[in-house]
């Protein structure tokens, strides 16, 4: 069989994954939102082959992480998810088996976190891969949150574990070779990484700045400082780390410099400490303080003696490997 | 001086673009847009180079035909655009000054169209450039255009000129060779589209069904009578062509099958007539019936004995090149 062409690939795969009447069925130029009385918030980010995935990550993966980047990027705003938008830029050398299992990933993730597609866009090339994911939520009016209401003298908080998509991508790449169940753990944290969104949307009135960890807690951590205008200073002891990463060489630089881990990293004030642990027990995700604002600027990590650490790289860069 | 990073380049360049608060100065994770009392339109066109443009093209030029190709979906829509998201995906051959003359190509643009960057990310990869864009438009209420609204009786409106973008890639190919005047009047069709978005928008309750040509006119009306259950018949005589493409060889079959015109095509009941043509003077943009719908399926074109032409081909198809 011929490969599809983009009219096919828009009806046979695409159209399914549009249920929303709002997407008209992708049959007209765009999509009509009716507009209502919460604040709408849209993230964009897009990954690439070679980039952000591996190419020879499972393709249902690839779009899941895809669209889960994004869905992380609306956790970080506080905002429930409800559409996506997708260009899909695919390399000709992608079958129509290659591309079902693409859209297979974001069936079942359309089904997980209750989106649907919105508008789409196919074109082949001689590649690399990538899908490019514009994704819609929504929030009370006035309420999302930002990177820019951390002040002096608040509680620097962080979900889940660090370090752990970084070490999946070296198990991956073969520069270490741990337990095959942590190996599997890993990797499966650097291919799917798991959306805040239960935890984004409670945090809510809670925490005063907040953002996702996709290239490092150090870098991301830095944007909150510089935006809210504080010092934020870690403690490297207190770092989440999993079972799986707990004895891997590097993990505490994983945990502080790896990126892809799509934790919130967040600060919320002194008198908000049981409010916060209340909200980790009722969405079930752990969180943990890591650190303080101060006054100043910039971040600093501190070792057991309460010395500065120094780091070999302050963050991660999603390039071309 | 090395070339910008992700951070820098969003900074440097793309910043300035982000000229409405709710953008948010592109600092947080997403954008958040206050909802109004309008339906919200959204639009997903992604263009890449050797496909939707040369890589040879002026980059200022590529920007604007990538920021342009979604203006006009909106204009189908009958939308007046607001904003923008752009990924874009970027050879690392492309050096700063590259960058700079893409990201002035879309300053320029701002200014004519009055839309401001919402969000955006940048990847640098081995290549080919590609240009994500999200647009957003608004409409009131309930009066999007769409493609399904024609009925059997109606009059098949087209406006501007058809075949003049195929033509100039003809001309940027070396295949054909026409006048200095013609010769820049066909590329500059080709490379910067002129979104029909007074008139788009002016068409709300005058017209049935809309969009606007991208693949071709036959690919594209098929697409209307497909979605309003109604059958086109054209005639091919009554095809608007430039004064630079009247006498190109190929002139009517690249007005019925060539790409990249982005005029609006529109159907209207027959004693809209008089509004139709009011709205072109109006909006300054010309319009000529072209056909008219009957019951039926598909779309027919007859040439001047009122007989069946055959096409070489139904459309255009956007594909590596």
């Amino acid at each position: 069989m011929a490969p599809r062409g983009e009219f096919e690939l828009i009806a046979d795969l695409l159209r399914p994954l549009a249920t929303d009447p709002a997407a008209r069925a992708l049959t007209d130029d765009g999509a009509v939102l009716t507009a209502g009385a919460d604040d709408l918030v849209l993230v964009k980010d897009a990954v690439v082959a070679g980039v952000h995935f591996l190419a020879t990550d499972p393709p249902g993966t690839i779009a899941q992480k895809a669209l889960r980047v994004n869905l992380s990027d609306l956790a970080a705003m506080g905002a429930t998810p409800t559409h996506y938008l997708l260009a899909l830029i695919r390399p000709r050398s992608a079958d129509d088996a290659y591309l079902e299992a693409l859209v297979a990933g974001l069936v079942q993730d359309q089904e997980a976190f209750g989106v649907s597609l919105l508008g789409g866009d196919t074109v082949a090339t001689p590649g690399p891969l990538v899908l490019s994911i514009t994704a819609l939520g929504r929030v009370p009016a006035g309420t999302a949150l930002t990177r820019s209401g951390a002040r002096p003298g608040e509680d620097v908080w962080v979900s889940g574990t660090l370090g752990d998509a970084a070490l999946g991508l070296q198990v991956l790449r073969g520069a270490w070779q741990p337990s095959e169940d942590a190996a599997a753990a890993l990797v499966r944290r650097y291919r799917v990484p798991e959306p805040r969104l239960a935890l984004g949307s409670a945090l809510r009135g809670i925490a005063t700045a907040c953002q996702d960890v996709s290239d490092g807690l150090v870098q991301d951590l830095g944007h909150i400082a510089q935006q809210s205008g504080v010092s934020v200073t870690l403690e490297a002891a207190a770092l989440p780390l999993s079972g799986a990463a707990v004895d891997a060489p590097g993990a505490l630089e994983a945990a502080l410099t790896g990126g892809d881990d799509y934790e919130l990293v967040f600060t919320a004030p002194k008198d908000a400490r049981g409010r916060v642990e209340e909200v980790a027990r009722r969405t079930a995700v752990p969180v943990v303080q890591i650190g303080a604002t101060s006054l100043g600027t910039g971040v600093a990590v501190l070792d057991d003696a309460g010395e500065p650490l120094a780091l070999a790289g302050a963050g991660w860069t999603h390039c071309w490997n």
